[in-house]
């Protein structure tokens, strides 16, 4: 019983690998290395992968960079956060969960796997319009359709097990998991340390803090 | 007034390459260096896009040989064709036109371009899930949902010209266009000449044979 996991070397996608695990399949990480400015999340992800001792973790590189249209691609600087913004914001990536899932959905065929757990939320989600619910269930439909699986009736269901927690449940839910968070990285800038300042960084903090745990990965200030 | 073109180099995409241009767009050709054997394929898909004098020719490199599961990027025989097989072909890559769809739709975001032009058929279309017209329709309700532009009601439409036309009006079609049929190659195999015998090529034959034209590039025999 197979499940194949977005892992980005991020919280919610490390939380997302230790539900998956929980629910006891045999997880297949999958990780891009799509020309971002925090590639550092990529060594992240390596390590939680080892951390689970997966029998197989899939690395695609792609220059998402000749798209361009971001932050976190382009040499566009990175904004401090603003919990308080409603608009998109420039470290969004065009189409980039749909690219990613794209990539997992084609992994999950040849895996036949029957999973695929992605870490998306709707809460604390930045504004990103490819991590809304609605966004998910559309991309179930288009799954059903565009394999050879789907043909043959051997569905591939995603899962979003973070779809509505707050970050602050999302660490409670880690901690409670055993999961590796000491391991993940969450900044835009990708330092070594955490910057502490942008999006990410803000909403992780406000996580731990509600939560009521220390966060265990280094901050600059 | 902008439209993105998704061009392999082989005839399909480049008669509908020729369709957008009839249209007036100003096109975006997007091409795949996906580690295809028939790499051949993104020399005519840069021919083409010259031919055509655009401005901006997108390659996105991806090593799908990563996810693997298929006789186009593994090292799995590419069998000769069989025009009555019914099941879905070793030459299948999974997932592949959601993949590629997925990075139109980030570039159309990026270039504000208002229309995807797709070459997929529904009738001499050998058999691919993704080339079906349910999930070209799945397809565009997922776009309304992972884009920035979605949320913004500027709706990007997929066009699918060619989606019922047999391959001989197809090949009629680009005849009508003056597109540069000579500069596309359709060969599995992605030898310097044609090989004839691989559903691909086959396919090409029988659709020029009944369109009564000439089919302009060389074959092996």
């Amino acid at each position: 019983m197979k499940a194949i996991v977005l892992l980005s070397g991020g919280l919610d996608s490390t939380v997302c690998m230790s539900v998956a695990q929980q629910a006891g399949y045999e997880t297949v990480p999958i990780s891009f290395d799509y020309g971002q400015r925090h590639f550092r999340e990529l060594a992240c992800a390596r390590a939680v992968a080892d951390f689970y001792r997966v029998k197989k973790h899939v690395l695609i590189e792609t220059n998402m960079r000749a798209i361009g249209g971001s932050a976190l691609t382009d040499d566009i600087e990175v904004p401090a956060g603003d919990e308080q913004r409603q608009d998109v914001p420039v470290t969004y990536v065009p189409a980039r969960n749909l690219i990613f899932l794209s990539y997992a959905l084609g992994l999950a065929e040849v895996e036949k796997a029957e999973k695929i757990y992605i870490g998306v939320n709707a809460m604390d989600y930045s504004g990103y319009p490819d991590c809304r619910p609605e966004f998910i269930q559309k991309f179930q439909q288009v799954a059903d359709y565009a394999t050879k699986a789907g043909i043959e009736e051997k569905k591939i269901s995603l899962e979003t097990p973070l779809q509505y927690l707050s970050k602050a449940q999302i660490v409670a839910l880690g901690m409670k998991n055993g999961a590796p968070l000491h391991l993940t990285t969450s900044c835009y800038q990708g330092g070594e340390e955490a910057c502490g300042v942008c999006d990410s960084c803000l909403l992780r903090l406000k996580g731990f803090r509600e939560a009521g745990f220390a966060d265990p990965i280094k901050y600059k200030k």
